[in-house]
């Protein structure tokens, strides 16, 4: 095992009802604005769920957070929060509005272009405090310090952590996942299962723990996505997926092992330049990425083939090959296709994506640092 | 899955030489009194490692914390602390340095008698800030906020937990382990495995990461637990049971489901009575109430039997007992003994054992607080 510094101190409230009890994370007489979304939070009632809970309170509304929220959008929300001297923020929503939030929490007290917080790594000295409540269970940004944001104007999309973002709390109550369209649970499936296997799918380090809590999420996964989809009001069902996405990205299974998040970078590229959801990236980039580090990964691949799809006997390279087919045929049985050419991308697109990588300065990735360019091209051409 | 609060903001340092990183995790300026055992991190040069890394800091010691810390000890270190106007609490041990500490952080700011705190659920509304550095995984105390401390004068185990009492940061060397006595190391795997089962042999409620994070450790204990026996200084082996046994009590695996602490509270009565090592009475009463809660506890160790011990085949009852021998077995493989005579204790002693839980209001135990004395008698004489 890795030395490792292990550190979350988001207070989860979880279950049925639990907004109700969102008054008591809040400091008393806090001018709290609420950001969100599209506005299904307000059809489904949940937006008066919140507000009712925080009656007392100075509450504020920021709507119109987008998927891969972007910078254009969060800056208005920044400049709000400064001429109304917001000290609490509650973000409402799925992965995209909590990761928007924490970007608008480091950007409020930020002195200078917030921009450069992502662009050049800015140092944070300080926050506002902000608090979740989450309605798609797939990002584990309710649980975890990080967010990816977007600047449409120059197509980047790019990541950011730091220690003072996370978030105080955060309401998990799975009743209000019953009414998300199924392409969104699905994606929220894809997307938990990729945050496991980038941090799984790298080299034995001895960690068994890890191993075995990263396989235990797998396998949740596995059992309760479809029931998802096909019993879109099973408690149960939304209670695991819900709690499994958050464990899946809170750090737990990512301590003291290596890391890869390859699959995510060359995603990231697909979602600026042609716009598709972050799962569906996932699901295209995942098993032509399995494919082409099959070497690199091998011990785990086997071990991902055994604990996972129960495959223990046979040719060790077929078993590999049937553990990425499994994997491919599982997000196809979520409706989530997992080829290029269902998305309308042909192999003419390739090179603009692999420029971007180099623009952006992912030459190096994987769990090795080993994983360049020319990598990337092939995990493209074999995803086409 | 029941509705639940997780919250657990203890910072983990783990891996070989993080004793270093302990400057910064303690408030610059701090008077700081290290509290520690029967000396053995003096003979093993941990405790000048640990000044070496805290000068600077005008610094106290404490020595002399015992196994199943007493109440009688333990304030004398709060009169040492409140003298030197002591702000900060080094725990360098095992569970019951910690646990010790953790009433001493209670009692420093307590008004009136700090027993109360344990007898009667005094409300604490202040502690004094602690870390510790582990040297023995066992307890779990490094990462939550409960401690058991006995008060020797009347025979009194009392458990007792407070969100003001998690320790501010662990260190978590597995090195540090090297040197332990083999009894000790076979305790630890005993005690973090009946932590474990405490809170996942009880009765399914759909929570599957649990249920999967619990088998997780488990087998990780079973896999690792005797090579920490046979090789002292294989550090992957101790790292795996290291943090297998922070985890098994962290709140983790026990948010959302049923627990059963009945196992603990006749064993703390073995403990007072006659003496027994904490996990010793672990491994006698557990097995006994595997048995005689064979019919409440079915359905859950059914699935120990499949998913721990391999048993997937053959009558049913059958595989309860043969999961329930196994348990037995590794337990006795460690060289933990599993039997009330194994210690010289006859069926005579159980009546007093009885009248013990009476005296400590353990009149309503289990998963369904319906587990009575009758039954606890039971599970004595079954442990005969």
């Amino acid at each position: 095992m890795q030395n490792f510094t292990f550190y979350n101190p988001t207070r989860i409230l979880f279950g049925s009802g639990r907004i109700a009890d969102l008054a008591r994370e809040i400091p008393a007489k806090a001018r709290v604005l609420i950001t969100y979304g599209g506005g299904s939070i307000v059809k489904t009632g949940t937006l008066a769920e919140v507000k009712s809970a925080l009656s007392g309170f100075t509450v504020f509304e920021f709507p119109g957070i987008e998927p891969n929220p972007s910078y254009e959008t969060l800056m208005q929300a920044v400049e709000l929060a400064r001429r109304e001297r917001i000290d609490f923020l509650l973000a409402v929503g799925g992965g995209s509005v909590i990761d928007g939030t924490k970007f608008i929490a480091a950007a409020i007290p930020f002195v200078g272009e917030p921009w450069d917080i992502l662009a050049k790594r800015a140092k944070i000295s300080s926050a506002v405090a902000f608090g979740s409540v989450l309605t798609l269970p797939a990002t584990g940004s309710e649980m975890n310090n990080g967010a990816v944001i977007t600047r449409r104007a120059s197509n980047d999309k790019l990541a950011f952590s730091n220690a003072l973002l996370f978030p105080r709390f955060s309401v998990l109550d799975p009743t209000k996942t019953f009414t998300l369209p199924p392409r969104q649970v699905a994606n929220g499936v894809v997307d938990a299962f990729v945050h496991i296997t980038e941090q799984y799918l790298t080299y034995p380090s001895d960690a068994k723990v890890q191993d075995r809590f990263a396989e235990g999420l797998l396998l949740t996964l596995i059992e309760d996505g479809p029931k998802a989809l096909q019993e879109p009001e099973n408690y149960a069902v939304r209670a695991n997926l819900m709690w499994t996405a958050t464990l899946a990205l809170n750090g737990l299974i990512g301590v003291g092992v290596p890391n890869d998040w390859a699959t995510h970078m060359l995603g990231h590229e697909l979602t600026v330049m042609h716009g598709l959801d972050h799962a569906q990236t996932l699901a295209v980039v995942l098993p032509a990425m399995l494919q082409q580090r099959r070497a690199e990964k091998r011990d785990k691949l086997l071990q991902y083939a055994e604990r996972i799809w129960g495959l223990r006997t046979g040719d060790e390279n077929e078993r590999i090959d049937q553990a990425i087919e499994r994997t491919r045929q599982f997000f196809e049985s979520l409706a989530v296709p997992t080829r290029l050419a269902d998305y309308g991308i042909s192999r003419e697109a390739i090179p603009v994506l692999v420029e971007q990588l180099q623009r952006h300065g992912m030459v190096a990735l994987g769990e090795h640092a080993s994983f360049g360019l020319d990598d990337s091209r092939q995990v493209y051409e074999l995803a086409a």
